[in-house]
């Protein structure tokens, strides 16, 4: 690993600041600051929820006059706009800061350079694009939703080193151990969504919510992901558990009085990625999580839909009757669907893969 | 990671120079010897091949008169018996070594606790299994074969994420990348015998000979492994590339005039478990290598006959109607061939499982 320097080392620690909103600040981004003088922080902040003032605010409102003459390290541009809270980029202005340091520019069509341009008309020096990488990771999904109007979508499959989900009976509880069970809460708590088939909660009753994080954060303060069930004939059962907080509950299917009386929001029946633009455009839905059956999880693979495969894979071989995780049916090699592997991480005896396509997806 | 002792770090210094003889030392054991005096080590040695000298031999010449008063670390207990070469503990109480740490017992019934004895007779200090973990790992084989007349068996699959090892049409070209291949030499390099079956000689042609190690190992050096061709119906080609070095080879299978022509050593048709105790017996093979279709291989799992899975994992989906690398038809999630995971290791863009079965092999 090469060495650091001195913007990119502040930098890391506003990108770890944003972070501590990773969980809450949906459908807003990820966003933290360090003001920084003569070597020392001076100010810092992240942005913690909707509602809530920007990273930046924090940090200058911490920093006062030592503001004057410093640097900022923000990890996406400033806004620019009048939202909910007064343009950012005119609070550095104001605070005297010297020079501001910015790891991602902002896609969002609103702010796409005005924050930049605010400020360098100032007189304010701008060095832009510094750990890029990393604090993209931060807000994969905000910044793909903002560039082309779909959502990060992450399909997660639990298998066994053969690739069987469960039994041929249906049987399946449990192929991964808790710790990697307990890894999926994450997956859920960065989500906007979860999407699954009915067959799946007709045959988990499974509630798709987030339990418990690993991490400090209070369970009560983060944004509980939607959860959307993809019913096409309407089967979804009155008495199923995932009707119990119908507030945070999409069904995509036929119109059902009963369901909307539940206070349930229904989407009318429609294909993959229109279900998924439709979540960016019309719900601030930007990181979709898939769990689901391997019908539903093979339509997402073979559209092209999926960012990111979280594969689990437990050490254990249930043989060649059980069910399949991935149902295509391809007769030659080229066919197949690569990825590009990610990271690999152990969880108890479990191993979990993070898998990129090769293909671009649409 | 605990502290290390100074008995740990020697005898870990021990446990490096005895790999050095890893892929040439079989069918003996991988020995190494370091002789400490006042902090200061003033003789090294590993076995190098059989037929050489010992271990302790080199690292005796080496020391000469500093061996007086001094301390040997050695990975296995010393032998005691006239083979081709003296009995080194005589050689070490001949030598005035006022001290003998000793990491594995010899489980070998010629030797079992007799080199010990000889030690402590000539009133020297004896200490055993220090490292004896990691002094185990080197010689797992030979161990095992030793305390129980089988070898240890190594089964190697390499499989798609979704658990295929081709197409229907038995296209596999390839699933995994290079550097898993590779890795797949050094498993090879280890083993006294890989063991295939016909199906696999017939449709790859492969020779499953070493051909190149990551190491500076000398290739024209090493003990090539003998190759176990498990053909009942007699239907090798003779035209196969795996006769191309018929004094490597073994065929088990009715016996046929024209291998034993060509030098071919020839077992008779017997159950698998049978067939690894004669390899054990009469040809002194300890490490067994599996690389085989999934009947043979799913037949040695569900045998209980493998002591470690080594499972690469490719990052592609083939589909359902792909081959499955298990063949067995449970019907039950009780049926599950479970494992712990040894270590998880990644080449390249695949994965590397190491896996010990969780129930007792028999």
């Amino acid at each position: 690993m090469p060495e650091l320097n001195q913007d990119q080392i502040w930098m890391l620690c506003a990108i770890e600041l944003a972070q501590q909103g990773q969980y809450s600040t949906r459908p807003n981004p990820n966003v933290g600051c360090v003001i920084v003088k003569d070597g020392h922080v001076v100010g810092e902040g992240f942005h913690p929820q909707a509602g809530q003032p920007h990273a930046e605010v924090f940090a200058l409102r911490q920093a006062g006059e030592s503001a004057r003459g410093a640097t900022a390290y923000v990890t996406l541009e400033p806004c620019a706009h009048y939202g909910r809270t007064p343009p950012c980029a005119k609070g550095l202005v104001a605070a005297g800061v010297a020079r501001v340091v910015v790891a991602c520019p902002d896609p969002n069509p609103l702010v796409a350079g005005k924050g930049v341009n605010i400020l360098r008309d100032a007189g304010i020096d701008v060095d832009l694009g510094i750990c890029q990488e990393q604090a993209h990771a931060l807000n994969v999904g905000f910044l793909k939703a903002m560039a082309t109007g779909m959502p990060y979508v992450r399909l997660k499959i639990a298998s066994s080193l053969d690739g069987r989900t469960a039994m041929a009976s249906g049987e399946s509880k449990w192929i991964t151990g808790s710790q990697a069970r307990q890894d999926v809460q994450h997956w859920r708590a960065i989500s906007g969504a979860v999407i699954t088939g009915v067959d799946t909660v007709l045959a988990d009753d499974c509630q798709l919510n987030v339990r418990q994080l690993d991490t400090v954060a209070d369970i009560e303060k983060i944004v509980q992901p939607k959860r959307v069930v993809l019913d096409r004939q309407g089967r979804l059962p009155l008495t199923a558990k995932i009707l119990q907080d119908p507030t945070t509950l999409m069904v995509m299917g036929p119109f059902r009085q009963e369901l909307a009386d539940l206070g349930v929001l229904q989407l009318p029946v429609q294909p993959l990625k229109e279900l998924l633009q439709q979540l960016v455009q019309q719900h601030q839905i930007y990181d979709v999580l898939v769990e689901a059956g391997a019908t539903l999880s093979t339509a997402f693979l073979q559209e092209h839909l999926v960012d990111e495969l979280i594969s689990y894979v437990a050490p254990t071989l249930l043989g060649q009757t059980a069910r399949s995780m991935f149902n295509a049916a391809f007769s030659q090699m080229a066919e197949q669907l690569r990825f590009k592997l990610h990271d690999v991480t152990q969880f108890g005896d479990d191993v979990r893969f993070r898998l990129i396509p090769s293909q671009e997806t649409l």
